[in-house]
C-alpha cells in the first residue's frame, strides 16, 4: 500500500537536547536556547542527512515550578515561528515544521504567518496544531484554566476550517504583475472569505499570495478518541508517542482507517512517532551514555517534568516515590493521553513513581532505544515494515553529539538497507513526503464571493 | 543638545516600491512582495550604507478595495516579524523593526515574538507599536469596526506596559547554566508578573530570555494628541509624516518637551520623518522620473490609497474629482493626524480632489524631495540642523533602483558634509542609536515575586 518502501525522518530540534541531562554534557553548547548558530548546526546536520523536517515544539508559557526550573535545561529559548523564518534562510531543502496552538492565537495570525514561513523557505513550512497542554498558558492569555478538551477541539476544529480558507483567498495565479497592461491582481482570483462560526468571524482576504505548497503541510498529535477523530480529518503529518509495537501498530490501524473513512489515501496521513536513539559502538557503550546523562538530572527537575507529563494530577512532591504507581488516576484535561499512556507503561512494569519518573526524563514516554547503530536501525526497521510507522521523529538525546551519532552512524544503516532515500526528490516539502497539493476550495466550488 | 551631529536613517522596506507606480518600472523585480531575495537584497544594500535600520510597516488585512487592488502594487508580501526573523540570518549589523498592533494581537505573543527575534539578531530588534488603521482589520478578529481611538491607546498603553514587565520576568543573569553544579536557572531571578489590568491578565513569566538589548527599541508614530502623548512616554524613535518645515519644528519640539516632562533625555525620543526622495543626475532628470512613475499610475489605484489616507469620510469614487478639496471633512476614528495633515495641505494650496490623489500617490503625505544628489542632500541636512528632525526614514520611489541612487549619490554627500557616520559604532541597534539599554523594572524596585 505504500507507493515507496522508505521511511521519513524528521529532527526533533530541542537545542537543550531532548534528555533531561543533555545540557550538562560536556559537549553541549554553554548558552542554551538562544544560540541560533546551534539551531543552525542541527537543522544543517540533519539537512545533510536528507533528513524530511526539523520540527520544533512549544508551549505558550513556562510550564514547571520554580524547583524544577532551577535544574532543568531550556525555558529560555526561541519562538519557534520566528526561529524557523531564520533558519529557512539557513538551509535549502529541509521541512520546517513549527507549533502553534489553536486554544490562544486568532486563525488570521496563525494564516499569514505560516502562509509567510511558507514563502520565506520557497515551500518548506508545516504546521504542528495543538491546542495547549497547561493552565499556565491559559494564565497568559487571561483565562484561569484550559477550556474543557471538547471545547479546545471545537475550536481547534472551526479555526482550521479558517486559516485553510484563508490561504485559499487568493488563487494561486491572482497575482498576474503585468508591467505592459497595469494589472497586478486579477481580482475575479479574489475571494472574500465572510466566515462567521461560533468561535470566529473573519472577513478576509489574507494580505499574502497563496502559500507555494497551496496549504503548509499540517502536523497534528493526536491521541485521545477527539485527537485521534481530529488527526484522520486534518493530519498530514501524525506525531505521536509510542514505544511499544503492539499498540503502535493498533494506532497506526486505527489512524489509516479513520482517514480511509474520510476518502484520504494511506499515504496521505504518515504516522511519526518520536524515537530517542542513544547511538555506542557496543551496547555498552550506549547504555554507558544513557547512564551519564541520568547522573546529570536532579529529582526536583524530574519530579517537575512528570508532572506535567502526567497531567497534573498528583502532587509528586508530597508522595512516597518509592511506592508503587496506583493503576488508575483522576482524568486530566489536558495530555490525556499521554498520561494514559504513561500509567498503562508503569502498571505493565509495576513501576514505582521513582522509576516512572526516571523513565519520563528518558524519553517522554517516547520509544528509548540505546544500542549500536545496526541494532536501532533494525528496531526502527522493524516498527516501520510491521506498519507501526511511517517514518520517526528523531529527539537526539543530547546535541550536537546524539545527533551526530545518529547522522553518521545510523542513517548510512538505514541506507544501506534500502529504507532511506540518499537525497531530496522534490522542491517542496509536500514534494519529498509524497503529499498532494491542496486544490483551492474556492476554485473547487466555482465560488467568486465579491463584495 | 545632541549628542552628536549625525543623522540617523532608516530603510522604509517596501519591495513592491514605495510610490505606487513603482512596481511597473522596467527594472523592479517581477515576483513583487514574495521575494525574499529581494527583500535581503534591500536590507543588504542599505547595510552596506551603514543605515541604522530596516523598518516593516504592516497591517492586518487587505485595507483596499477590488478596483484599487486590481491596479496597485502590494497586498501580496511577507508578514513582518518572520521576514525579519528571515534577515536576521542574512544581515549582521542593521537594526530590524517590525510594525505590530496592539489592537489585535495578545501581549505575550508580541512580547516573545520579539524578544526572540533580539535574540536571534543578537540585540537588533525594534517594535514599531500601532494601534491599527482600518474596520478591515477589525473585520479579521471579529469585529465590525476599530475600537474608539482613546480605547484604541488606552489598550496600547497597558498591552506596552505588560510586554516590558514580561521582558524582565527574567533577569539578564538569570541562566547561570552552570553544568558543574547542576545549576540551570537562578530562580530567584525569576519574577512572575501576575499582571491584572482593564484589558489583560498575564501570570508570566516570558518563556524566553531577557531580550540581548533590554527590552527591543521601541518606535511609535503618534501625531494626534493621543498618539504624541503615547510617544512621549514609550518612543525611543518616533516615526512622522511632515512634509512642512515648520510643522516639523513644531512637531519635533513638541515631542521633546513632552518626553523632557516625563523625565526622558532628549536623545532618548529619535523623531524620523519619512522621506522620499528622486534622485537625478539633473533636477530635470528627477523630475522625468517622478513623471515616469506617476504615467504608471491608475486611477483606481489612486482613489483607493488616498480612501485609506483620508479615512474612509467620503466616498471618492462619486465625486467629482475636479472639485476643490473642502476645508474641513468629517473626523474619523483613525489615521486622524495623516487626515488633517493632508487636508491641511490640500487647503494651503488650493489642491482640487485629483491634485490631492496624485499627492497621496507620490507620497503619502510625507516629504518628496526631487533633485540632484546634493539638493536632496541639501534638504535633509536643514531639516536635520533646523531640529525638525534627528535622523529620516528614506522611502525609495522605487526598488531596487531608488535605493541604489539613494546610497551611492546622497548617503556619501551626507557622510562627505559630516552629517552621516561611515561605520557601525556598536553591537546593537540600541548602542547605534545611541539609547540607553532599559535596567529590569524589578530588579530596580527590588522586588522578588515568588508564587
Amino acid at each position: 500500500m505504500r507507493r515507496d518502501n522508505e521511511m521519513k525522518l524528521g529532527l526533533f530540534l530541542d537545542p537543550a537536547g531532548f534528555h533531561q541531562g543533555a545540557w550538562r554534557d560536556p559537549n553541549a553548547p554553554a548558552n542554551g536556547g538562544v544560540d541560533i548558530d546551534l539551531c543552525a548546526h542541527l537543522a544543517t546536520l540533519a539537512e545533510g542527512a536528507k533528513f524530511h523536517f526539523v520540527f520544533v515544539a512549544d508551549q505558550q508559557a513556562v510550564i514547571y515550578d520554580h524547583a524544577a526550573l532551577a535544574r532543568m535545561g531550556g525555558n529560555d529559548g526561541f519562538e519557534p515561528i520566528t526561529l524557523l523564518s531564520a533558519l529557512s534562510s539557513r538551509t535549502h531543502d529541509i521541512g520546517l515544521v513549527g507549533t502553534a496552538t489553536t486554544t490562544y492565537y486568532q486563525p488570521f495570525h496563525l494564516a499569514r504567518m505560516f502562509a509567510s514561513l511558507d514563502h520565506l523557505s520557497r515551500g518548506r513550512a508545516a504546521w504542528n496544531i495543538v491546542t495547549s497542554l497547561s493552565n499556565y498558558e491559559a494564565q497568559n492569555f487571561g483565562e484561569k484554566e484550559l477550556p474543557h478538551h471538547d471545547a479546545r477541539y471545537a475550536r481547534a476544529r472551526e479555526f482550521v476550517e479558517v486559516v485553510k480558507a484563508l490561504w485559499d483567498t487568493w488563487q494561486d495565479d491572482a497575482f498576474i504583475r503585468d508591467k505592459q497592461s497595469g494589472i497586478y491582481a486579477d481580482t475575479t482570483k479574489l475571494h472574500l472569505l465572510n466566515h462567521r462560526g461560533n468561535h470566529f468571524s473573519v472577513r478576509g482576504p489574507l494580505n499574502i499570495a497563496r502559500p507555494p505548497q497551496g496549504y503548509p503541510v499540517l502536523v497534528q498529535a493526536g491521541a485521545s478518541d477527539a485527537g485521534i477523530a481530529f488527526a484522520a480529518e486534518v493530519a498530514e503529518v501524525v506525531f505521536t508517542a509510542e514505544p511499544s509495537l503492539e499498540n503502535g501498530k493498533r494506532y497506526y490501524a486505527t489512524i489509516k482507517e479513520k482517514a480511509r473513512a474520510l476518502g484520504r489515501g494511506d499515504d496521505q496521513t504518515l504516522v511519526m512517532p518520536g524515537i530517542v536513539p542513544i547511538v555506542g559502538r557496543t551496547e555498552q557503550e550506549a547504555f554507558e551514555k544513557l547512564q551519564r546523562l541520568q547522573s546529570y538530572t536532579h529529582i526536583d527537575a524530574l519530579i517537575g517534568a512528570a508532572q506535567l507529563w502526567l497531567g497534573s494530577v498528583i502532587d509528586l512532591r508530597s508522595t512516597d516515590l518509592d511506592s508503587l504507581v496506583p493503576e488508575a488516576l483522576p482524568q486530566t484535561n489536558f495530555i490525556k493521553s499521554r498520561q494514559k499512556l504513561l500509567l498503562d507503561l508503569a502498571a505493565r512494569q509495576k513501576l514505582t513513581w521513582r522509576e516512572l519518573i526516571r523513565l519520563i526524563s528518558d524519553s517522554r514516554g517516547h520509544r528509548l532505544v540505546v544500542g549500536t547503530p545496526s541494532e536501532i536501525a533494525n528496531t526502527m526497521i522493524d516498527v516501520f515494515d510491521q506498519r507501526a510507522a511511517d517514518g520517526f521523529n528523531v529527539m537526539p538525546a543530547t546535541v550536537p553529539g546524539g545527533l551526530k551519532d545518529f547522522v553518521e552512524l545510523v542513517v548510512p544503516e538505514l541506507c544501506r538497507r534500502g529504507k532511506f532515500r540518499s537525497r531530496y526528490c522534490g522542491q517542496t516539502l509536500r514534494e519529498n513526503l509524497g503529499l498532494k497539493q491542496p486544490l483551492n476550495q474556492f476554485t473547487q466550488a466555482g465560488l467568486s464571493i465579491r463584495p
